[in-house]
């Protein structure tokens, strides 16, 4: 499955295959497919009553019409939230605490279009219909509200040190 | 019910107004109303047990002697920290990872105290009995370490492009 | 115990000595010393699995590889991920949000070294194999890539007012 070759691709800490299901980015993907289904069936109630399931053991909140790719990793996951309409490709990997997110009222398509291959560091917040380009890097706690062109990396300000005892 | 109302009109995803019953955010004021009452007769043990009950359930930590207004809506809310002295107007919409906070060690009131219809984007963290004026925006990943008037819009760094392949 | 002493220092909020028992840094803390002990004897799948149910139950994840000094408070720690090669000094104090974690594939030792008395700020990110030096203090959301002097404080940018109704 190509999920758990990118888990053991991306995760050093990984001691061996059986860990895999130990890890909440590997839940999160195991209960998003049927939900996707139940979403595209129209059987909205439900879809969001899995998924608000799958949040509370995982930690992860997928709405039930975002549409993801094969491979996609979230690593340790705690506080990343996934709009209706995001669109995410194949081998993107996720950090905990990332936000694929609207920008207020909007309605129909409003939340990010992510390529293959894109990297989103912890904390990181893509707001609006941007996209961001195959194989970007977005560095964590970074703010994103345009569109980011394939391969490259997009970071904030890093800290400044203002003062010592 | 004003909570009801507030989700509603707040959040595009939603589809029936059963899903209200799904949310995190509905919850954690269906818990924390009886919770400050607790607080408010000194059973602060109880009150702080039924408090870490609901974040467990919701994810959304509310200390019991927060002082909360009507039709106040917490979006996603996985993160989100609500100090002691914190006090929150009516219609305000708080999304996941907000930190409404102290800043240290001071005693009594240390936290903030936010307008009416204030809209508090995701892991934005205001920090200090600092006042936010009424209908003001705050980004996300935002730091707040100052007041804010009525009204305001207050960002942090967008992020940069650094770098490409 | 040398944890519950610094939880009654370091947070104004508490009333009573059993709330402790409330605190989910407490309880993290109460799953880690065994955890790491199971991954030193190299049981790695079960350390792992002991930590994960830790994370379910507390919103904290702390790699059962990582070395935790004395009287390390995490406060509320949901969101909060310590990696494997993670070493942490004693009286640390810790915030919600917080990634003490990698910046890539690095293999080998690839997260902080965090010293005594370091306080961090919620939703910081400190990346990479650096030094944070005694009680310097990390402000909150800020990013760290780089080795930070003992008693220095370091922050991001805060929030600028950027328009008005």
């Amino acid at each position: 499955m190509r999920l758990i070759k990118a888990i053991r691709k991306n995760d050093p800490s990984i001691y061996s295959i059986m860990e895999v299901f130990l890890y909440p980015g590997f839940w999160c993907m195991f209960f998003h497919r049927p939900c996707h289904r139940l979403y595209k069936w129209q059987l909205f109630f439900l879809a969001r009553f899995v998924s608000q399931f799958a949040r509370f053991f995982t930690g992860i909140e997928i709405h039930p019409g975002a549409k993801i790719g094969k491979g996609v990793f979230i690593d340790h996951g705690m506080g990343v939230v996934i709009g209706e309409t995001c669109i995410i490709g194949d081998d993107v990997v996720i950090y905990h605490g990332v936000t694929l997110g609207g920008t207020g009222h909007e309605k129909g398509p409003r939340h990010p279009i992510i390529g293959n291959g894109v990297v989103i560091g912890a904390g990181a917040a893509i707001l609006g219909r941007v996209k961001i380009g195959n194989n970007a890097k977005i560095g964590a706690n970074t703010v994103v509200l345009k569109d980011i062109p394939a391969g490259a990396t997009i970071v904030g300000r890093k800290g400044k040190i203002v003062g010592a005892d």
